[in-house]
């Protein structure tokens, strides 16, 4: 045990420097002025360096291998918080650190022209930038590939969803290819115009709708915030969750559904097993799990006929709107509205796969090889036009739209869609369990879906890997049939 | 020269390590969900610690030693930053780790106790966690006296004003002591009636005026805010200098006060040398300069009948007010209104000394071993009584008002009087310097001042000691001749 205690109280404060880093990073984007940006670069390069040495040492390393000899005094949690804590060394050990640091500045350069260059609507502006980093990013993927034994593509995914392995990522997507382009045509004959809603929401009435409808989910005010950024997100730490959404006083919408998208993720971060807050088996699963708790939450619940029921009152409340506008009908119609549009982030969750699916191929060319920068906006237009059927007018409502890649993120994109399929996997499961459930949401009644994920999902950290979390809680491994059956039933049946 | 790079290289570290410190003191204020205040004990304790390890270490101790032995090849700047270095390291080394530590937890819970304390208006509850802190504070006194060949209080002083006697001190406040209570008798007869303005003031737009008269003091949102907070402050960092002020919807001037005073502080930090941003030779020079910055532009600016007449203005555009009440003499008398009061942040700028040389002479005593805890409410409340005629009715109007003492701070207290001593002093140098002065407070021109103050005092960080700034800048040391004409000139003669 004596090794094995080490290593928790050493990785307590690698927590601890983690949270502060968090809690700067989420000050950086909602508070910070932007002319002390270089000030807080320091810090937070300060911060990456410090955890980077703590971890990456021969006494760690020695330490890790006296406690995997010693492994049968240790329970279910602190075998499972030894694995990860090798998992976390092996990942850091695996690369140079004046690699990881020349990536480091390479992605904080990149995505400061990124936003300039999107501004600009001018690939062109970041295209050597970007050159740089993608040549960073390969490196690192291949000598982690080396290490851990997996394609470099792999090894890249790996940081977002430890378990799943690209050939699943491959034949799920393959099944949502087929059935996607087609349903969409079949909803889209059938829905109609999408309702004209207006009205007018002030900002201020908008929060105090969110703070409300948060509430009701169980968020805890007294362990976290709502607060205002150009892109809604999640962050904070698992005692101080903050939320951050944007607003439009002519859609109420919003602001509303980037509220509950990220409510799903504050949850789960809420739920995950304070005894190990402290601890690397304590935090959540990655990034697929995570969005599964923000889809299920937006898409399962948020735009369901029954939510539609329980919110229509409150926005009468909050909102002087046109009562005939505002009818269950319409409601429901106007958050269900499928409709292929150019950017990812404002997709409907019909046609949202597929704008993952083509990230994701291209992204697996661009770190095979395949695919060089020069030919990446020719190939995202080609591909976009294909598959959803629309050309973008120039780069911003393409290929320059998301940050990822200009941050030096590859691998992440599956995490979308894979949170979607496992959402809809749960929400099968719960239905089951909680036959009332319909009924309970039109109460905003929410307290026994959360219960339900608190047990199964939330309050297990990284304890299982995220098949075998499914395989607990649903009888069967990650299977894309839920997601069709679902869009089925709420698109065409609903 | 290879010693001294070396403790540059290191103090920057530091300085990162103490200005994230400080970003998560803001939020922890401004932000924070009480809920999460566990974790962030751990995270500033985490910093504190780390900052101590880098500190406290034989490797600094030597370099230290080597690079005192080849100061000839060091400028100016750097000899200073060297002495500041070895300054911080035996104020550290000074004090034994397990009682900083000690100290460091019972400070924390106290200051949590008094909170509630106050609330109640209840000395008892703190009451033998404050007897517990003082012993505390005492001990280190004791070896910081021992180490350091000054008195118990001396060694505490030292960490706010680092080279201000305490018999300087005692000269000064006696004759402060001798002089006020007549004035104050002689204003008070004079002044008449308290004037009443009555009006109604939304925050939002007090948010505006308060923005508004920054930007004219030369505040630079770019790198910096405003924001609010139960007790105003300016914290932050160099780049990025964070105010806050408390907003009462039916009198202006108690945000607008807070925002002015708080604007002293934060143009001395913006103006501190760039740099040396990350040296301790680029830090301000102590509480009482400080406080000397931010009263300066409070009282000798901001209650000024020319800055009255420039407000006024102002307040008629974005406040549907009286025009009648809100007239020069009204306003100019209502901002110098002198009356006794309980509460030392609330007092005017002639009673004030008498609040703070009282705390200073308890203070005294208590660290001396001459008062014990069980004693000082009774103690206050007769020095109260003695020299300001009022009595308190419970604790929370007397003893439990200030955090100070709650939070382990002794030797702070005479930092605010004498900065209003140092205030004085500088502004008649600027006034013979700028013999225009009055005209262009009128007119909102505040820079010539400001450029005179930066030139002179904030430019030059910690290169001198504050009695040789004042030297350099006034051709004296700090004389209380120019506060008491000060006053005589602006509340019987003005």
């Amino acid at each position: 045990m004596k090794a094995y205690n080490f290593l928790e109280n050493h990785f307590k404060e690698i927590s601890i420097i983690n949270q502060i880093s968090d809690i700067l990073g989420w000050d950086k984007e909602v508070i910070m002025p932007i002319g002390s940006l270089s000030a807080r670069i320091e810090q937070s390069s300060y911060l990456i360096k410090l955890a980077h040495e703590k971890i990456c040492s021969s006494l760690i390393n020695e330490k890790i291998t006296e406690a995997l000899e010693d492994m049968s005094s240790l329970n279910d949690w602190q075998k499972a918080n030894l694995l990860e804590i090798k998992k976390i060394f092996d990942d850091y050990a695996s690369v140079d650190n004046s690699l990881m640091r020349e990536y480091s500045s390479l992605r904080q350069e990149c995505e400061m022209v990124w936003r300039s260059a999107r501004k600009n609507k001018s690939f062109i502006e970041v295209k050597p930038y970007f050159a740089k980093l993608l040549l960073a990013v390969r490196k690192i993927a291949a000598v982690k590939a080396d290490y851990f034994k997996v394609s470099p593509y792999q090894a890249l995914v790996n940081e977002y969803d430890s378990n799943r392995k690209v050939e699943e990522i491959d034949s799920i997507f393959s099944e949502l290819k087929n059935f996607l382009p087609q349903f969409i045509e079949k909803v889209r004959s059938t829905q109609g115009e999408k309702p004209k809603l207006g009205g007018y929401f002030p900002i201020e009435l908008q929060q105090q709708l969110g703070i409300e409808i948060m509430k009701d989910f169980g968020f805890d005010f007294n362990k976290g915030r709502l607060d205002t950024s150009t892109h809604p997100f999640c962050g904070g730490i698992p005692h101080d969750i903050r939320l951050t959404t944007r607003y439009d006083e002519n859609d109420a919408f919003i602001a509303l559904q980037g509220i509950i998208h990220e409510t799903g993720h504050a949850l789960y971060e809420k739920n995950l097993p304070l005894e190990y807050a402290y601890q690397p088996v304590g935090r959540n699963l990655g990034m697929a799990i995570h969005e599964s708790q923000s889809l299920l939450t937006e898409m399962q619940i948020g735009r369901s006929d029954e939510f539609v029921e329980y919110l229509i009152p409150k926005l009468i409340k909050y909102f002087s709107v046109d009562k005939t506008k505002f009818s269950q009908d319409n409601i429901a119609k106007y958050v269900k509205y499928v409709e292929p549009s150019f950017i990812r982030v404002d997709a409907d969750e019909v046609t949202y796969p597929l704008h993952v699916i083509m990230r994701y191929e291209l992204e697996k060319q661009l770190i095979g090889g395949d695919l060089e920068v020069g030919d990446l906006p020719a190939a995202w237009n080609d591909y976009f036009r294909q598959t959803i059927g629309l050309t973008p007018d120039h780069d911003a409502l393409g290929v320059l739209q998301d940050t990822h890649w200009y941050s030096g993120i590859f691998g992440y994109f599956p995490s979308y869609t894979l949170g979607a399929v496992t959402a809809a996997q749960l929400m099968n499961s719960i239905k089951k369990v909680i036959p009332e459930m319909n009924e309970q949401i039109r109460r905003g009644d929410l307290k026994p879906i959360y219960d339900w994920l608190k047990m199964n999902i939330h309050s297990k950290g990284k304890l299982f890997s995220s098949d075998q979390l499914l395989v607990n809680s649903t009888g069967e491994s990650l299977n894309p049939r839920y997601f069709t059956e679902y869009l089925e039933s709420k698109y065409v049946h609903g």
